[in-house]
């Protein structure tokens, strides 16, 4: 264990993660969360959830989404009436009873998704073609009773933004499918500084009820691959399931297409395993709740006296710039134990001013990617703004470009070698390689190297092209990523 | 009913309410909404939440509060650990009783509210006087089953945020709790032109667990006093059930003194019945999701071809300014038919151009809070930015004064005549009137007048002196206002 009590990522990268998100205050201790399965998240990891939810809801608005509201209960006999969606979250739900001191007659489920009470209002605000696109979203909580948790990753209530469309044509419902996809990927990348990858889910692995699931995958720092944020096509499903219908402009009664697609705080989790080191965290500029951490260096009231008000104009300048700024002004702590409890919370860059600082009008910054001398630089207190400002959004690039180089240097194309193939996955690394798609072999790949395929790339490496599939030998005309998941 | 099928308030406030929650798009029928008592707020009602979360969001933070977010569950024995506490909300509790497909060990209940749970986790949090204050809130949904449910005013779910403080001293305590109140009061002022009274409730009235329970109270349109926000001192209550303790700067173990205070969708109802009139809605503009309607007058393609330029250089014009904007292109409908529609949704300004404005370089303003010729005027095209936010802060100022106005004419002072008091509150309006607040003589007004005492009012018209109280006679140094509520 490191002196913040973190195992490093290279002993036991299970047992780093677990350590961070507590050490690093974005969750209370799981062990002594007193809700089975359930996360507090603590205000510094409800920070990184607002700058993502800012982020995407900015998105949504701007193209065309509007939030609504949907109660929290859904009766059970809503779940029932999409054959397989009941079927995909039957054994997770959580169900209420008792309400009023009474017995309810129907018991309510806590919502684990919304599609089905969304529908049953679609149906109701929907009469016409005019009507339509209907293009809602929701932040919300969801309840899905998970056996093994983990904070962000897998817990039985998360927050998430699920956003549900409804269409004229199976067209349009798809162009909104592949649209919210292009936005978390955008997102993902610009802001999380995560290289996602986006895809086709298999028909084994799409969502309860869908027609076609789009995710967008992420390599984690271990080679595993995480779902960061899924888009479905639901066809026509719910529509028949809960009467969602039109009339179009020839006066006859059709049926809607539906989307939904969400993104939920397991991005947390991406972002901490995507970019985390052995040191912590690191966070990306755009969405880190604090950007700046300034550490005033002084050994005695003169020095302190001399230092502080520096810091205290630094401090108002960079705040005034709408940079997210903390001044650790701990006293009786040694800047180096400063400097390492900061490294761990990832903050993406450091000021220190000393009295040396002071007397020269100068100011050390270092950057949270580049540990040590190298990435540490004396910078001129004048024009500090710009320089923090440029620096940021190189910390922000260099973050992208780490985890790209990361992720190239671990995907690989295996064509017809299926002991390789299994070698590779089973390696922690990723395989992309020709898939029918077939369940059987989707099968049997999970049993051999317990991982089932990731996605169908939407950027096909040889497009138009066949190859013969890696489990079936059957000719097939798209590729698909396998690897051990999140 | 009016053309848009809104019962007058005039006719019958209860009706206009019900009426015009669902004709302007605020909330789905409630009668049509499967999950009984919840509500779904549709995106016109949730961009006010929205404007209202934001607005307070931005006082919480700037206060030196952070958000945070803990478990929907509940453990049912949690609640059972302060005794006035699950008295009070145990009536109304959701019970989770399944999970996963079987039955829990311990049932849980959906939060009613947070200070249990939130009162384990300081008990974590909090080692030293050093942690204090600790200053949280939380944005969350909340189950309170209820018998007799209206949008936004009584709901099983709602959606609120809710404040947890923890302090070294009960005079940290209180300034907490009143700064929180005051900060309650001047955004239902500035924000929601609401002119709010602020006061403490009687014992019979308080929070269950509270030691002292602060209210800002509203007058509605129909006289009704409205509970727009709550600020309690929990005194050691939850401290003392929870464990919440901390070792003080001479090394002695204490208990902490908390503090929590919430303010709901309820604030929507508030603004929606003190401003509200017989056409609908009357937005203020710092909260209103639309400030500014655009309405195009044309008759024939030509002038269409004319009109249009101007709206969309004026629309771009104002929407580049910040204000919130919306073009009416409906085609098909007459220009009164959308002025009456806006009105209803209670947009403040709404803008008109015609192809007689085309050729003057002119557009015609009118504004909600002033109907017919009195509040219409014709603007030069140049400057529309200014003249429009300057028309807003007016309107901003004149809701405020209008509701001011309203309230100071149905306030009564009452000294010693009981009939009197009792006939002011039976005939819809307010009596402020020297009351010891006596248990049993807070039962006999409220079986005499159906109303029960709102607040004593923190400011006294006689500070310092005493008076006879209106029920027991006894002299008593507070007055206390009594009126019928919501």
């Amino acid at each position: 264990m490191s002196e913040q009590g973190v195992t490093p990522q290279s002993v036991d990268f299970s047992a780093w993660y677990n350590d961070i998100v507590v050490k690093a205050d974005l969750v209370d201790n799981p062990e002594r969360t007193p809700v089975r399965g359930c996360m507090i998240i603590k205000p510094y990891g409800y920070e990184l959830w607002e700058a993502i939810r800012q982020g995407l809801d900015k998105r949504f608005k701007a193209t065309g989404h509007q939030n609504a509201y949907f109660p929290l209960f859904i009766p059970m006999s809503f779940l029932q009436r999409e054959a397989e969606h009941v079927e995909g979250f039957a054994p997770e739900l959580a169900v209420v009873t008792h309400g009023g001191g009474k017995e309810l007659e129907e018991p309510y489920v806590v919502r684990p998704t919304s599609e089905t009470i969304i529908g049953d209002a679609m149906s109701r605000w929907i009469q016409s073609y005019r009507d339509l696109p209907l293009l809602l979203n929701q932040w919300a909580n969801v309840v899905r009773w998970e056996k093994r948790t983990r904070p962000f990753l897998r817990t039985s209530e998360f927050l998430w933004q699920e956003g549900h469309t409804a269409h004229a044509t199976y067209e349009d419902a798809q162009a909104e499918t592949l649209r919210m996809l292009d936005i978390y990927a955008e997102f993902a990348i610009h802001e999380a500084a995560i290289p996602v990858i986006k895809g086709q889910k298999s028909e084994q692995e799409k969502f309860a009820g869908a027609l076609a699931s789009y995710t967008i995958e992420a390599m984690m720092g271990d080679g595993r691959a995480l779902q960061a944020g899924t888009s479905h096509n639901l066809g026509q499903n719910f529509a028949k399931a809960f009467n969602i219908q039109y009339v179009d402009e020839s006066n006859k009664l059709q049926y809607c297409w539906t989307t939904s697609w969400g993104v939920s705080t397991r991005m947390i989790g991406a972002i901490i395993m995507a970019h985390g080191d052995d040191k912590g965290l690191r966070l990306p500029p755009r969405l880190a709740p604090i950007q700046v951490v300034i550490v005033p260096i002084y050994r005695n009231d003169d020095e302190k006296s001399r230092v502080m008000p520096v810091v205290e104009r630094l401090a108002a300048e960079l705040q005034d710039a709408g940079l997210r700024l903390h001044v650790d002004r701990r006293e009786n702590l040694s800047p180096g134990f400063k400097y390492n409890d900061w490294e761990m919370r990832g903050v993406p860059v450091r000021l220190e001013v000393g009295p040396r600082d002071v007397d020269n009008n100068k100011a050390a910054l270092a950057r949270r990617d580049i540990l040590g001398k190298e990435g540490k630089q004396f910078v001129d207190q004048a024009g500090i703004v710009d320089t923090v400002r440029q620096l940021l959004e190189d910390i922000q690039a260099s973050l992208l470009r780490q985890a790209t180089e990361f992720r190239d240097g671990r995907l690989h194309e295996v064509v017809g070698d299926y002991d390789r193939f299994i070698d590779i996955i089973r390696g922690g690394e990723w395989a992309l390689t020709w898939f029918s798609g077939d369940a059987e072999g989707e099968a049997k790949i999970k049993a051999d190297a317990q991982a089932v395929s990731r996605c169908f790339p939407l950027e096909q490496p040889y497009a138009g092209e066949s190859g013969p599939c890696i489990v079936t030998g059957q000719m097939t005309d798209r590729m698909a990523y396998f690897a051990k998941a999140y």
